[in-house]
């Protein structure tokens, strides 16, 4: 049915990592699991390393020391477009302490970044690495950066996409001023046809704010080469794919490349791929046979460490006068920053609604500023902001209710391809998020209130992949103790991998989950598991930690029916031990199982299955807020969230609702406060640190409600698990627009709600 | 045949250990390899993590330096035997730098080596822990053991292990005064009649030494809690083993311990078992709420760190004038030390040569002196020293070539059990040594030499078990570049472990040994394997590296066959690609296969399978040896060594070279220079660093030839490999305590022989 016309890449995030998701056949297919005798998954199990961070155990990459490590500072262009005429670095070197100065002079012109390289003698944003010194202590490193003298020629530059798209200055990649050189397009349908059939249509403009990622752990590398031998500690959300890069920069055999994650300090998709600090660290150590550690300061994560690209969003849709979606068209245009990177709005366009005639349309502008990274469900709360506000101005147009509208265009299979989903329980989470919120007591005519302080309801919905997919590999090694060590090449940023992992581990095994004790973040050892990004974490890597444990079952079962000389059909596993027939027959414990059976340990490595062929497998969502705006002062609080979602079997509802809260608030930010704010005439960016770039506190947080629908998606998977990283940020920002909109009755079209824009559009 | 009277235990060294020897089923049977196609098993390939011993990068338990990590240092008894009545700490604890001190009055009453504690009231030795300080530095530390205060009540001691079985002093264990509180005992056959039948009758005593491994690493460990968690960096031999140790003390789930052995400075059998150290920093380290690094120094290695036990041996041999043995009498006694260990001396005299009518009997006696731990084949290079002096003496007797008389009752079958042998091609071995040596044209009447300088040659046998046995696990993961990371829970002890698992993966998916990178000595991550002692390693750990490679290259296969639409039967592995019909059909690469699969890593865990059933499996060699003995000076010089040994399978040229070098030149050691003197009326060791306690340097070695002969024993496992650790050093000392009387026909029955008993013996 519908048409792809040109999409470039069906990836929607960085390279190497759409590969992890493909859903490929694989081992380990498991029947469904009685989920109703289930003891810890779905509870909430507190984090099985709590007390580790909690005590200040835990050791984060920025904790790294390691003997004779040395400290490494970068040199980074203070232009916003040069080339670089000439570096000298012989005043750095000779400062006591210096170990070692690289530039582009003495390191291999190794590509990175496309058509670009580590050390570019072309110079594209402030922030662009020149040089790096290694040395015994980090001022000493920061103090010889001063020393170093370089000689810029200086070129025009861009930092608007629109003059950026428009080719105001001369490209600086092959590409062109565009990423890929043009647009990305999609159609399906007939757009003309279907916007000559409808009754009503609406058009306008959107805008969203570039916003930056500022993970509590900055981003930090610890390298050391140990002969030919390549060990880093890093802190990545794809242990696998910083291996495989950094083997490919460095053409080692990727065995001889061993990245550690152990803890980490959130990602949100700025920690993908391997960062150039990363490529130089390793590029010091080797010149200094010492481990060498970069560790990037607010400053450098606000410049240089990705951000979510912003987007000007031309949205227009007609519709019948019930509500039937006609035709919806979409064109827009982001900046990437220096380097290649996007933000693909238009997914929830094509996806979310039902609409048979629709076309998209997205330009990435290159512009001289850091560059674009994955951010927390690439492009959706941008294009989510922009699609349930124009919905909400068709709503009214038309006199109905949003959220009837909504339901009017409810699609039953995807859009895009066709295919059924694998399950959509949407219109259960739409019933019980009105409910819970009071949703239709609640919605009144825009800018209802009398006073000052106004208030109003808005709701928007989401849409997002979430359902992983194999590869991805746990090994389950069982003890005679009956206690078991977990290992997978997965990694945890925060989320709570190491405890689902144990709660799946445990609930198969039926044994304590303190008794699980989980190895992540290291290549060396844990088989391959994908890249922590699109959610796909949670629903990949848990039902291959349930397969590998049932194996281990099977085995001790299948031991037991030895020892017993009883067929296993006839044997009862429960917690831990098997007995024949219930409590009246011979029972044996885990240990005198495997103490029969002569061995040490069972060592099980299970795989994830394949997705079923034919469908689709998504998240839904929708989310209800209710704002009070302050007239006299611009100001948007936000009194409640309530969040009504499918993503899939709860593997553990305080993890649950740690995501939930952490992508509300995370989705709240975005909606009213962050922004990089950047001089155009000097192509500065003015926000670098986390006094000018405003993050949410505990103030900024309202009462956020968290419902599940129940769905144990075991279509999708063994588990019934799909991921649930992204799918709370995304409908906020909508929400919260439409909620203000309702309040004032005036709509703000740009990200973010400031108090500045609000008294503007008051005014207006 | 045999008649088993009494053996307390099966086991040759400590508890916890044998168990990991059991022959039983398990998975993974392979079929035999065609070696003559190897490129790599057998031959001289360097060690993997050569370059990292080179440069000093290798990270060993000594090196391991965590964050806020403190030191300790044990405060041990100043006296042989005494009761601690009082403790006072407090001077000691106010010493600016103290973190803490522990004693028996603030640690739990856990049991530790049997009856006794870990901080014993009852202080059984010189070097028995007292108290240990926890401080900022060592020196600190150190200087707060002075400030304790320690009341202990003198008691009667004993050294002598004659005075300690007669029972001069009151019994200080439960047993009484020996070990177990009786003799080992075995008899077959009928004694009496076997000597009554005899033609002659040769009957003598011998005695040997107290040994102390003196490793180049000395006894480290370095604990951590993270929170109920325990993360131990230990020099050990056995990960597993210290793991269960400390579960055990600490009633925790074994999958809560984490134990760690990267690189190892030397065993020898001494870090089998968790010392008490290691609990004691453990201890230190709970208490601290710090890693707490406790490292032993050569003092406390030769006090405290265990020990070869001396042996006072009495041997009587009946034969038939033509060499054929009719009866073989053995009876020893040997000092167990404090603590409960003894070495077995009569396995050699129950198993080496042919003989129907065997006694055995030995007694281990508790004295007041550091306890024995097993040493390099505990027992054997002793009873060996006794076994082939007497057999000397009786061929002198009789007339007949010492080689004779050892083909002359060369035992076809094992002794004890009347099993067959996989395979023994110890005649081959007597062959080619003797004729690489010259036997034949170098053995002349004893003292044949006129001048002061006299030179003699002499041989000895040896047999050991060697053959390993499941379980044992090894994880191979391949990636898609065609490099390897193998995960095993074993130990490198220096022996070269990582070489052999990666020679052994790389042979059989046919890629460079460059490409396998081998994880090791990691609890959390390994597969099961057992500690490194016994000549167990390689042959336990080498087939199931080989089981999993197997796996792993079936699994190519098998994909291969799917991608290419053809029977696996028709397709061809080489090289690491993957053919049909050779050259002219199509190919795939490691990397192809594993793509087209769309998977990232093949993971596959091989397991050890069982040994045979009904057969023994032995290690077989013949040592000769030439040497100069200065009837002037007493002093005897070793001028060459041919070691001539059915090993099974050589893994790697190099390596085993190494073992035999090793094994030889510590042999030589034992029979000539290593003693721990002991001060008999003040319980004093006197030999507690390395000026007095004498280690041979390159100066003291002699040309040493190894020869193996052409064993692949694929009757005992897949790979036809038997151990080689322990081996070579035990016929050393008898065949150059046979060479010292063929050069001075005085013959020398205690060992070591210095220059002192040359000279006496001479004199007499």
């Amino acid at each position: 049915m519908a048409r792809l016309k040109v999409i470039k890449s069906k990836q929607f995030f960085e390279e190497g990592t759409v590969e992890h998701l493909a859903q490929v056949p694989s081992g380990g297919n498991r029947p469904e699991v009685d989920w109703k005798k289930a003891k810890l998954i779905g509870k909430a199990v507190d984090r099985v390393d709590g007390y580790d961070k909690v005590s200040g155990t835990a050791e984060f990459t920025f904790d790294v020391h390691l003997p004779q490590m040395a400290h490494a500072r970068i040199l980074r262009s203070p232009h916003p477009h040069a080339q670089i005429k000439r570096i000298r670095t012989s005043r750095a070197e000779a400062l006591p302490g210096v170990l070692a100065v690289i530039t582009r002079e003495n390191t291999p012109k190794t590509p990175w970044y496309g058509d670009t390289f580590i050390f570019d003698p072309h110079s594209r944003y402030i922030g662009d690495e020149v040089a790096c010194v290694a040395a015994e202590t980090e001022e000493i490193a920061e103090e010889a950066l001063r020393l170093i003298e370089v000689k810029y020629e200086i070129l025009p530059f861009v930092t608007d996409p629109v003059k950026a798209a428009e080719g105001t200055i001369p490209p600086f990649h092959e590409a062109g001023h565009l990423l890929h050189g043009e647009a990305e397009e999609y159609q399906r349908g007939d757009i003309d046809a279907g916007f000559a059939g409808a009754d009503v249509i609406v058009e306008d403009s959107f805008t969203t704010q570039v916003a930056v990622h500022n993970t509590m752990e900055p981003h930090c590398s610890v390298v050391n080469w140990e002969g030919n031998k390549l060990r880093v500690w890093d802190s990545t959300q794809g242990i696998y794919h910083v291996r495989d890069q950094l083997a490919e920069f460095f053409k080692l055999p990727s065995s001889n490349v061993q990245v550690t994650t152990r803890y980490m300090g959130g990602g949100f998709g700025s920690k993908l791929r391997a960062g150039k600090h990363t490529v130089i660290a390793a590029l010091l150590s080797r010149r200094i046979g010492r481990p060498v550690r970069i560790a990037l300061d607010r400053r450098e994560q606000n410049l240089s460490a990705g951000n979510r690209p912003d987007s000007i969003q031309r949205l227009k849709i007609g519709a019948k006068s019930d509500g039937t979606l006609t035709a919806m068209s979409f064109s827009a245009l982001g900046s990437s920053g220096a380097y290649s990177s996007s933000a693909r709005c238009f997914w929830p366009f094509m996806t979310m609604y039902k609409c048979e005639n629709v076309s998209v349309e997205q330009r990435s502008a290159f512009t001289n500023l850091g560059k674009g990274e994955p951010f927390r469900a690439p492009g959706h709360p941008q294009g989510t902001f922009a699609l349930d506000s124009i919905l909400d101005e068709l709503a009214e147009k038309i006199g109905m209710d949003p959220l009837d509208l909504r339901l009017k265009n409810y699609a039953e299979i995807d859009q895009v391809s066709g295919q059924p989903y694998t399950s959509k329980k949407l219109r259960e989470a739409y019933k019980q998020g009105a409910r819970r919120f009071g949703w239709r007591e609640k919605f009144r005519p825009p800018g209802s209130d009398k006073g000052p302080l106004k208030r109003g309801v808005g709701l928007a919905s989401q849409i997002w992949w979430g359902g992983g997919g194999p590869p991805a590999g746990v090994t389950v090694k069982l003890n005679r103790d009956g206690s078991v060590s977990a290992i997978a090449g997965s990694q945890d940023l925060g989320t709570g991998t190491c405890t689902f992992i144990a709660q799946v581990v445990a609930e198969a095994l039926e044994i304590p989950v303190q008794r699980v004790e989980v190895t992540l973040g290291k290549t060396a050892v844990g088989p391959y598991c994908p890249s922590s990004g699109g959610s796909v974490t949670a629903p990949s890597v848990a039902p291959a930690a349930h397969d590998a444990a049932m194996q281990v079952r099977d085995t001790l079962i299948e031991g037991a029916a030895a020892i017993l000389e009883t067929p296993k059909e006839e044997l009862l596993y429960r917690d831990g031990t098997i007995s024949v027939g219930g409590n009246s027959g011979r029972r044996l414990t885990i240990g005198e199982v495997i103490g029969e059976m002569r061995e040490q340990t069972i060592v099980r490595t299970g795989l994830r299955a394949a997705n079923p062929e034919g469908y689709m497998i998504q998240t839904f969502g929708v989310q209800f807020a209710e704002v009070e705006v302050d007239t006299m002062t611009g100001k948007v609080r936000v009194i409640r969230v309530v969040a009504a979602h499918d993503v899939g079997r709860t593997l553990n509802r305080k993890l649950l609702e740690n995501q939930f809260e952490g992508g509300i608030i995370m989705g709240i930010s975005l909606a009213l406060l962050e922004e990089r704010i950047v001089d155009e005439y000097t192509g500065k960016v003015l926000t670098t640190n986390l006094h000018d770039y405003k993050l949410p506190t505990v103030l900024d947080t309202p009462q956020i409600e968290t419902i599940v629908v129940d769905n144990h998606d075991t279509t999708a998977n063994s588990l019934g698990v799909k991921g649930v990283g992204e799918p709370p940020i995304i409908p906020t920002a909508g929400a919260i627009a439409n909620a203000v909109y309702n309040a004032i009755g005036v709509r703000i079209r740009s990200l973010p709600i400031t108090p500045d824009r609000v008294l503007t559009a008051l005014q207006a």
